[in-house]
């Protein structure tokens, strides 16, 4: 979590930050001891909120982490000494009958959900902004350009709502990988056999698949079978964080090249003091599109990674696969909320120069047009309209279908 | 196309080849001929079948196709020569409204189609064979292993049912993403102007999304605006493959760990001549799960690429990232039917030794069983139950869970 | 190996193709037996020349190559076919010692060896290209571009050296990896135990090591102790190649921003047919540089690839990494051959508008001396010389440096 | 910089840290000023050692690095104002002529630079470490694995041998490109004209060229061409720390596979508290070889991330693929820091049992013998010698070879 090599890293705040997953890690701890206290097995005064009655600091676990491989043991060795005295039963029956795994994992899609809430604020921000550029500039003429060079006229319009389109496919995918987190409860080897154990002996009179839902609902998490070793949540929101960059790396790269200034069809949103240069004072660089640009090129990478450690999901716990998830879920996770931040803002004030896109269709005019009077000389009519206002065929009614569907709230 | 680097490649059989490609490129071409002839455009001498009346060979355009950056150029001519004498009006019609990128977008959306549906023929036949093996094994103790030691009992049932769990997940991303693959028609830069055009000269009653709408339902595609810098439908198939092959590559490290001759309690299906060594008569190798593995450490690769390659599509056709999809979707498409294949192989025939796994637990019993004294001990409760076969919690009930979902259709 | 897929496929001819890895089996295997019968182990009558007297077609192999896991159990059945009449004895000692690892690997690194030596060839022709630019344009000002806008003046010499700068340290990178690709020669499990063997019962008077190290004479390559799991000269010709790619990627990204038409400083080099639209008469795409990018975009994930299967290279033979390198290898090794003939035609012909240079840095000259400006206010100096073709600091000393590093044959 | 999520973080300590990027760039600031003081433009008082006199804090600069996408601009606005009452002249001429991505791309190389060393230190402990093994088990026979199956016998001095001929290969590459990390001096667009113009305006009779060669030298780093868009320096250094990870994670994948308790042919160092479980007293984890092989599968994909920034370093600085650069480069080298530290206990402390060994090929014996017994009979030679001690070929020879390598100083 650093700004200095990532700016505008602090606009994810403490999102999945070290200290948010020991929050989070709390949570889970907690929603585990309210079930077992539910089902008869401890009693009623384990059942803490410890999120509440326990501060930990991340520098009191770090080092500590090695030993074990993961956070949790000196996580919970800190737990239990601060419980001790207020809380002597939590401090007895905090995590009985889970594994580090359950805790960590848990904790972590907690953070990841958190991420993906602010993305989808973002997100809505972003859609907004953009309905009102595609109908704002639905007669804005510009060029069409494919492989960089001038090939039919376009509206300025239906760029923006292309945009919009692509960051509609991403919300979906979002919104279902999120509803998709899961809780992780499945004791040392995914079989329960420890809470089971606890509830046979103490004569609750629940099993622990009904212990691990109610534990579940706590945490307002979808419950599943145990998914040590079948890593899909992670991957699924991975692949929707990398499908959001995506959508917002396609709309930089637009950005950067219209904002270039032999085009100069767009400028990013001035901000006093944003863009400018250590030497040259006249510049104004177009520093959001350049971060959120960046965002987009990284993301695949740490997706890939996630991948060859879903992959490597051997036995019923991973050797080594599982430990390299946390970080760079952690990574991309936070990354995807910035750029998120990056290109609502960068939506909501975009200039658009309708002018320099008249003058730049009117010096290309004849190129724009050359596919209409092929076709029009294929066809052998008459045609006499030859304005690159008027050759923009299903434009309107393509701009209109996105804009429906980003009314209708995004369901594809 | 190779079998000599990429065993088992024959499997995919000419699924994504280029001869598949270019027989799609056909469909998509009659597709639209038969749609221009239904609104009047074009006479109704021009909706002839391409696919049946032309043969084209990969080799009368390979080299051709670089010249235009795509073989649609090269292919469009060869088609035109063709049917110039029997079909002289398909000939003229021919692709008339369309661009490149509409013809190549859709061929492969109709080649990655098809391998979906080989891959999900063979997830059938993968599910059908792990629901019998969980059943099967219900009660077949083994030990539980995490980070490589053993940790608590499981079942071989529950193993198998994880396995499913997983693959389940899997056919959920594969079937959305199938579902979610459009036609791609939007003429030169997404407008639909040249198709708009020809039908308002030549009189025609139907607007171009409506001529688009009915090509798209020859072809038995969902319509969708254009989509040639929106690139979601890509990433999602080659997410949605790449999250089999993580599913199926977690699989294979299972069985390559446990048919090792000191474990010895898997053994892949025997095959005369399979797994055979060019120097070493007895050895008998788990070649299909090493060429399992195989696939799912080389397809985070290849689906990075086609994020990079959306994140960097600009303007209204991308210089360059477009052009990387084509390949790399291939590779993995065909990697991915293969895997399939194979893996529904290995389940079929897969030897589960219990008498191994039992003797494994037997040897490992105290140490199966340490968590168990331990709660035991926490709890204060004499539990005299100590037996590896009846530490198991919830397996039932979780596998039960997980043969649902697989009974009910594997929607989640 | 397919050019409809991969536009510009052919440039790379037979290169690692299918028939190009046998023939390179083929060799790996003569040579083994010139070295058996050279120890005396062998009869005289071995040392057959087989790749002149055996042909095999890739489709002889394809599907077998499944069975064993890999194409040379399959590949020997038919070299011991061919060979058993007129060379019996060639048939009855060919690969006797060896395992198949040994022949797939050395024949890999063959067919890598060939590839590297076209990428060098069209790399000298690069850098002879970019020699030239450099110095015909020293004095060609024209504006240089940060974070897409206009900073200070820079020439296109300066451009083009640098440029140049890239290809040299990729130069070094592919030399230093070709040279280190060595011959793999271990038998089953490295200890060249069965080569051994064989010289003691034969009372040949050489070691296995001594033979390896003739066999690798005869091949051209350097011995090496077995790296049957020890994967750095994979790694590093991929990541050379890799590094190959970035640095022409980087030069289509630029010619492909100076190409566009508001721009217009750069254009490629023109050959009839070339860049032409299916639709649109009048385009002239910059189809090289779109083909060069592509690669750049694809290879990073190649190179990952391999490096996930260098890791996992586990045992004495991996169990899945080992299989996945070959055709992930063949791809990246081929598409850095076709971009390395692409680049060297990109060069050879490529236009430069020195006109429109000079227009762009009229119309944004106060801009482009911003800097200068600033600097003279800050010494509190009289400057008087404010020019752009004068503030170009040390372009010429840099320039210099290049060209003198590339004529002097690339060491660094 | 998180040990919570990436446990063992803490061994790299401070490298590359926020605060070390920060100290790196205020001396490369605090090098220009020297050379600008002794180069006569700047008066003798500005030649302060910045670095001694001024303390920034990350937090000073994290959140304002966003507005100018780069931490440059902050850092020197905080720079100059600590300097101002004391240093006025140093406040006034620091960075006079360089450009941000100077001050940044320097400051990254020397922290990269200091990663390399503490590899290198590592590296110099697993050497001697391995040189030990290998020496010490030269007669340690075991079985050779190939595809998880049993081969035929080696020895775990070879296997030592191995791992260290993989490490020497990492060593050689390390080396190599931490050797070729340069300075980076170029100015605004890499032409030197800032200095060159401060130069000539102050009367100083050095060229900018030697002034940059200069400050090169008080930094201790290599003086080349500006090479703000070719990025060579970071992905040859990146790809060394890759091979690095490659080398180190096959390691630990044999460790993870032979410490399984079925095999058990070795055993992690023992520490205490280490390897624990958080609910199984008894299990003893092989914590540091999954967290070496964590970094192993983690390694590719950051690297490849700064390939695809290397191939799209457009213009005279990146508009997006050089700020994705620094985050990544910075996990990429502190995670090998790390992961070479691991490394190197693993190896002093690693428990090889040699009886297990033994046993395991007696159990197997008949097996690890049929390569010997088929060479036999195809020789048609009355061997009587089977032993699987006896079966080593040149073990021996390729272990000297290695060893002596190692005992040159491992170049190659």
């Amino acid at each position: 979590m650093t700004g200095l090599l990532w700016p505008g890293d602090h606009r994810a705040g403490e999102l999945f930050s070290d200290a948010a997953v020991i929050r989070a890690m709390l949570s889970v701890e907690t929603a585990w001891l309210a079930a077992l206290a539910e089902s008869g097995a401890a009693p009623p005064g384990a059942a803490v909120d410890i999120e509440a009655a326990v501060r930990i600091e991340p520098e009191e676990i770090d080092a500590a982490a090695e030993a074990g491989g993961n956070p949790v043991i000196p996580f919970l060795a800190v737990v239990r000494d601060r419980l001790a005295v207020a809380h002597p039963e939590a401090a007895r029956w905090v995590h009985r009958g889970l594994t580090s795994q359950d805790t960590l994992d848990t904790a972590i899609v907690l953070a990841a959900r958190a991420c993906t809430d602010a993305v989808l604020a973002s997100i809505d921000a972003q859609v907004a902004a953009l309905v009102g550029l595609a109908e704002q500039h639905r007669s804005s003429v510009m060029a069409g350009r494919t492989l960089t060079q001038h090939a039919v006229p376009i509206t300025f319009g239906l760029k923006a709502a292309q945009w919009l389109h692509g960051i509609l496919d991403a919300r979906d995918d979002l919104r279902d990988a999120r509803d998709r987190l899961p809780v992780q409860l499945g004791g040392a080897a995914g079989t329960l056999a420890g809470p089971s154990l606890i509830l046979h002996l103490t004569g609750a009179d629940r099993d622990a698949v009904a212990v691990a839902q109610s534990a579940a609902e706590h945490l307002g998490l979808p419950w599943s079978p145990p998914w040590h070793t079948t890593r899909a949540p992670i991957t699924r929101i991975a692949d929707a964080f990398t499908r959001a960059t995506d959508a917002w790396g396609r709309v930089a790269r637009d950005v950067l090249v219209l904002s270039r200034p032999e085009i100069g069809e767009l400028a990013e949103p001035v901000e006093a003091g944003r863009g400018g240069s250590s030497t040259m004072p006249h510049k104004v660089n177009p520093v959001l599109s350049v971060l959120i640009r960046r965002a987009s090129l990284v993301a695949p990478g740490l997706a890939a990674q996630l991948h060859v450690a879903a992959a490597e999901s051997v036995d019923e716990r991973a050797d080594g696969a599982w430990h390299g998830e946390w970080a760079t879920l952690a990574t991309l996770a936070r990354h995807t909320v910035t750029a998120a931040s990056q290109t609502a803002e960068l939506f909501t004030g975009l200039h658009v120069d309708t002018g320099r896109m008249a003058r730049l269709v009117s010096a290309s005019g004849s190129n724009l047009l050359a596919e209409q009077r092929s076709l029009a000389g294929f066809v052998g009519a008459a045609d006499d309209d030859f304005d690159p206002t008027h050759y923009l065929g299903s434009a309107d009614a393509i701009i209109d279908t996105i804009l429906d569907r980003a009314r209708s709230g995004g369901s594809r």
